[in-house]
């Protein structure tokens, strides 16, 4: 039975649009749910890594307007709520549907630590917009009280925070993470794309960045021996010359020649560019196969007749 | 090695009168993980338990204020937001005291349902108070708007919402936690008491209530079978006669015994009283020992020098 890292869109749990209701969210995620459970009722050992970009969103913009009454929590923490609460419904739905056709597996959540270098470059960059959006005058303050790093978004008219997105280098709950996927758990593991933590002196420590999704799903896939990476997005496939007369959908491609597209610029910074380096470098590092393709394909592409197949 | 449920209280993450920041908190935290630290290394196996009044307390204000942009989350929902950030501060500041010692214990959250009756007649009788409080005219909206059942809380001036706190019957991930436990690991689970679920024909639904954490923790130990049930809370013991001049703290008590003074009315309900019917049923269930103690004296107790011990 090979091991498969499924690492889900955010739009598979809150769509663009939506407002974010418990019921958007859980029609959503059974959707989704209904999707792995195929894969896993076909055989694979699954682990389910998810993004959280409009929850934290949330709950970064609750904690401010509370923030007389409570004190606001530091971004890693928040994190962490995210990943019980969205581990919470997808376990839930996950098990739902699963029973429902006789199959009796745990479907478990893991509060994950993902590992950053104390010294990545990116620390000293925040590159990454999240949480809600203030006038200049607030900006400014928070910056000056604060610290934070604060970015004029001009298109919607405010500010935000700019937090880092350092690399994934260990996944901390690792043989955990094993131990239950050999008893024939369901895992669900490294949501947002973990807490990010350094290791120091003293242990480690919650740091306020985000880490790719993408990136954190192809360490921990690589990290558990994982036979295959599946990205699910809300494209089937990945294109090159996206938008122009030219576009072109790739089936199977070599990591090499992946590589050439990714340096000639097709791929987008924040959107398809962090995916296609996640499948390559997760072929590169020794897995079998990486595959990018929609939630509804998913199941088809694992059976090589949909989506796009990074090979060696 | 003899498996422990330690229960902690909720004053062992957040104290009475601290308004919540994480800094207060995860000083708590490794106060309290210092003192688990110590079982572990005497070598039990652990699974944490932990409230999350003022957490959830929190969540639910930030929620309130942040209402007109944000829908609010229902409470099973947050609940598991709380069980993701408490268990990820819990599992860091307990892995990194272990790692200190050179134990190299994974420590690990699982998000933990716990399954009560659909028709458990305490779901129709509200009598636990959460959240923010809320001027007369809010909560007739609230009861109006939302069907909330709101008590008014003279003492201080203001209505707040009553949810049901039923009888835990089942931990959902009871096989996911023994399966963590034999691997070695130390488990947090059981949050808040848990995340009350209903089994339906479709399979579980989340519930708006509040399970009792020292409850929730007796069915856990129950189920996983522990030895040993330990309730940490802010007293060394139990006392009958509890602020007259007949005081008395109770050491070793047989459990028909205590059941007597409870038939008495010593301990009061939603404090001491939980506790106790906690501690006399997991011992009538089959349990070796439960034992009542502050956190402090929590490995003194389970060496038979402090606490009350509750046995057959």
């Amino acid at each position: 039975m090979k091991k498969v890292v499924v690492a889900l869109g955010g739009n598979a749990i809150l769509q663009a649009g939506q407002a974010g209701t418990v019921e958007q969210q859980l029609a959503n995620i059974d959707q989704a749910a209904g999707q792995i459970a195929a894969m896993i009722m076909a055989g694979y050992r699954v682990v389910i890594t998810h993004g959280n970009g409009p929850q934290v969103g949330n709950i970064l913009l609750q904690n401010e307007k509370a923030s007389d009454l409570v004190p606001a929590m530091p971004l890693d923490v928040c994190g962490a709520q995210t990943q019980g609460q969205i581990g919470y419904l997808l376990q839930q739905s996950l098990t739902n549907i699963l029973r429902q056709h006789g199959h009796l597996q745990p479907v478990v959540t893991v509060v994950t630590q993902v590992s950053i270098a104390a010294d990545d470059p990116a620390l000293k960059q925040p590159t990454k917009p999240i949480g809600p959006y203030f006038s200049a005058a607030q900006a400014q303050e928070l910056a000056a009280t604060q610290g934070y790093i604060m970015q004029e978004d001009k298109a919607r008219g405010g500010w935000r925070r700019l937090v880092p997105s350092p690399t994934p280098l260990r996944i901390q709950e690792r043989e955990a993470i094993l131990n239950l996927l050999a008893s024939g758990a369901v895992v669900i593991a490294a949501g947002g794309g973990g807490i990010p933590v350094v290791e120091t002196e003293r242990g480690l420590r919650g740091i306020e960045a985000v880490i790719d999704k993408d990136l954190a799903s192809q360490r921990l896939a690589v990290d558990i021996g994982a036979e295959i990476l599946l990205i699910l997005t809300d494209v089937k496939a990945v294109a090159i010359n996206w938008g122009s007369p030219g576009q072109e959908w790739l089936g199977e491609v070599h990591v090499a020649e992946a590589r050439r597209y990714q340096a000639e610029g097709h791929f987008r910074a924040g959107s398809m560019g962090p995916k296609v380096e996640a499948a390559c470098s997760f072929v590169e590092e020794g897995g079998e196969i990486a595959i990018i393709t929609s939630l509804e394909a998913g199941s088809a592409a694992l059976q090589g007749k949909a989506g796009t197949r990074f090979i060696l």
